[in-house]
């Protein structure tokens, strides 16, 4: 026996007896542990263990458990939520298909460089470390397919994204508490091409995509042969959306053309173009004096802005409503959110707008244990209230209320189901908006430290609130390790310029 | 006439005339510029440029102008050229389908997360600004797809990457000098499935792909419902190659599992398991000492070795040619280097092996101007000199070498086409082995300082070692912004470890 080969059973068996304890301690029935047993694992036509220990979701919890907050959906709200609860009360099963939150005010500025991706990108268990710590907690990458509050059960499906050869499966989660978070997603208003054409800004594969196609389009425009007509249309960016993402998205943009293309494109610097196509005003929720502002600023660092409606988008080109075609090479669509085909087929009591209905301590009323919260829900009308706009700072703030209530009732020994049924459900939640702010690029931002667009209050722009809206944001990210890179990424930025490599 | 509309007149007109000038210098006909055009150039159907002023390419360059380098490729050999050609005396023009340069040594470190995949890729620009700045030089993203040496002109496709709507097209540019640095490809040896469902880790996607498999296996393994034994397939990550490559990426990836994976996926860990298997010895290259060392250390950090040759690759599973099937969840593929068909099919005499003959001078001799260097080239059989091993190091020393001598040509005015003829060619290439060194994670890599296989020299392994090979490397790292974040990379994967967010 050669003696690779000794060593190599040696390993195997040895890896087998390590493996073996783990198959003690996770299923009912162990297999006996033999040599052929250690080969049958590299072997994958004789199952290494029999059908009887495979199982397909997670069953109620018991009275002597720690009862199980399912979370739905890993944004704002949720991740929030996730932090706040207090994992010696509960076990906490998070479902979502991607494994860490987006920190969305600075993912404009992953798209040309600023920041690295990873720098905005924070893994939820770095947020909760239970979930990979604790045995019954855990993350599922995975959506969330139907509810049956009944029964407190949630059917999920796991994310494969074709990854070859691995086809989703279905499995079945029982919850004490279950907690909607799983967010909105972009309305494209039926209009055709949309969905095939443009791209999102929402999540960090999508600015991803937009770095891609405009470095991209960038190279392919200096390639000997491109018409003028062609290098214009490549070079035009076109921004669908005059809301702050994408004010904001147009002002990296310019800043990146002013700053980065005039030095290393030099040749075809005179041909990048930025269009803001906006169908009322721009920025509508800040006040007339910053939103003029903020025209003078976009105007003046290029950005053209446009007043129109979009009625079709073509590969190349989109068509306005008055018949202007508007030849494109990279086309970014932010006309704000709507409720997800998941929210909409839930049997749920709807607010205005068709997000799921909650009351003021944010539980679905209809349904026992059930909770919601971020851009997914909205307050009943008979709550009287109106339905909380789509903001990060409100998905955070009900994140912190819903943790507080959760962890109130689990220490009242309310957390198993329907064990919380009569419990004083203490204070309603209450929005008080912090204001809002928004970056043009080139040092300049909007701070707008109104309540509300009729209120009065402090609102400021130009370079100081430039400088509130980095640092605001700086102490806002969520990990000390972001933190620092964000801080590194925006000094290295300030020092060597804009990373152009596409990679 | 609504203000906005004035106002986005107002703003085209401005960008037209901005847009004119350009058409002056760029074009040699510029249309008559009015309102009409202004908007023609939102009217697809309208070509704004006749199509007289089309061009498909790079002319000859005349005797008052720079003579022109046409490098092909943007690896070790290509950027060390270009990195050292005075753009005083030459214009460079590159053509590669990819904008960056790898720093290949550090790439597996990057499949991990201990390194981010930015910090390993280095642009061209910033590598050779005159490529961005000077009006004769260029970066094109395209493949060389043929050669015409009697006419001194390269045939071109540009990259598109099935970007929608952007059919490749192709160009030709003239040469003054040529260099051919396209660099080699993996070689799978002909056996079914490599290319479909192996990784390789060549460029920074690979090492992208092969995170993103990892994590989504992770993840995976953990949901309800998956067997053990799909459990234990799923975290099976197989490297085929025991070269530097191969080994490096199995000692990153132990590293991991140790260090990170331990602790982030407590519930799966007992089932992830690394097996690397090479046909013959691992790390043939360096001495028996250091090889049993490593040996020892990859089998301490969980690594299985395995002998044995690869007959067949399935989606989940390869087939060894004893018959053993071993199911995979990872396959990562550095089973060495061998030409690309583009080299195969140039009409350029060979060296043994199938790359491209050059001589001492690292010339193509039967071709005018034509030179080639890194693992696209070999010594000619006439010169008695064996083919040098396809090495970043020799690579980079060919490329310094080559980027002096052309730069005495231009000094000696021998820039332009068959002007360097009868030019004494100074002193021949000659190489010399500097060493090899190989990381094994754990603080622990070989560092073997003789010049051969068989020469005598220092020769160690360990801690020390580890150090040597990052100080090394971090000081090879060709600019300073990378060199800055490789090592806020490596403070940072020490302080908090590794990054695990899936983007």
């Amino acid at each position: 026996m050669p003696p690779w080969f000794r060593n190599f059973l040696h390993l195997s068996t040895s890896a087998i007896s390590k493996h073996s304890s783990s198959l003690h301690r996770q299923t009912t029935i162990s297999p006996p542990l033999s040599l052929s047993y250690s080969f049958s694992r590299f072997i994958s036509t004789q199952p290494s263990v029999p059908e009887a220990s495979r199982y397909s979701g997670l069953g109620p919890t018991k009275p002597d458990e720690k009862p199980r907050v399912v979370v739905v959906g890993s944004g704002w709200a949720g991740c929030r939520l996730m932090k706040g609860i207090d994992t010696k009360l509960y076990d906490i099963v998070c479902v979502s298909p991607r494994n860490h939150m987006v920190f969305t005010p600075l993912l404009a500025s992953t798209c040309v460089g600023t920041l690295e991706f990873r720098s905005v990108a924070e893994p939820i268990g770095r947020i909760q470390p239970a979930i990979s710590r604790e045995p019954g907690s855990y993350f599922f990458l995975a959506n969330c397919t139907g509810l049956d509050t009944d029964n407190h059960v949630v059917h999920c499906q796991t994310v494969t994204e074709g990854a070859d050869s691995l086809d989703p499966w279905n499995f079945k989660l029982s919850y004490d508490k279950l907690v909607i978070a799983s967010g909105s997603e972009p309305l494209t208003f039926g209009i055709k091409g949309v969905q095939e054409h443009a791209i999102f800004l929402r999540e960090v594969y999508h600015a991803q995509e937009i770095r891609r196609k405009l470095l991209l389009n960038l190279m392919l425009s200096d390639v000997p042969g491109v018409t003028e007509e062609e290098k214009s249309r490549l070079l035009h960016c076109v921004v669908v959306g005059g809301g702050p993402t994408g004010v904001e998205f147009s002002g990296e943009l310019s800043d990146f053309i002013i700053k980065d293309v005039h030095q290393r494109y030099a040749h075809v610097k005179d041909y990048i173009n930025v269009t803001l196509i906006e169908a009322n005003e721009i920025l509508s929720s800040f006040d007339d004096r910053l939103r003029k502002y903020a025209t003078k600023q976009l105007v003046k660092s290029g950005v053209r802005l446009v007043r129109g409606v979009v009625k079709d988008v073509q590969p190349q080109k989109i068509v306005l409503s008055d018949g202007t075609d508007v030849p494109y090479g990279l086309l970014v669509w932010s006309t704000g959110v709507g409720p997800s085909p998941f929210i909409k087929n839930l049997e749920l009591p709807k607010a205005p707008g068709g997000r799921i209905g909650i009351d003021e301590w944010l539980r679905v009323p209809s349904a026992q244990d059930v909770f919601s919260i971020g851009d997914c829900s909205g307050f009943l009308e008979s709550t009287g209230k109106t339905v909380l706009p789509a903001l990060a700072q409100v998905a955070e703030r009900q994140g912190k209320y819903l943790a507080n209530q959760l962890n109130r009732m689990g220490k009242a020994s309310g957390g198993h189901a329907n064990a919380a049924k009569d419990m004083d459900l203490g204070e309603p939640f209450v929005y008080k908006h912090l204001g809002s702010m928004a970056t043009l690029g080139r040092f300049k931002a909007l701070v707008d430290l109104r309540q509300s667009k009729e209120a009065k209050g402090v609102s400021m722009a130009g370079f100081v609130s430039w400088f509130i809206w980095r640092s605001a944001y700086l102490t806002r990210v969520l990990s000390w390790r972001n933190r620092f890179y964000v801080a590194i990424n925006w000094a290295t930025t300030f020092v060597f310029g804009r990373d152009i490599s596409r990679i």
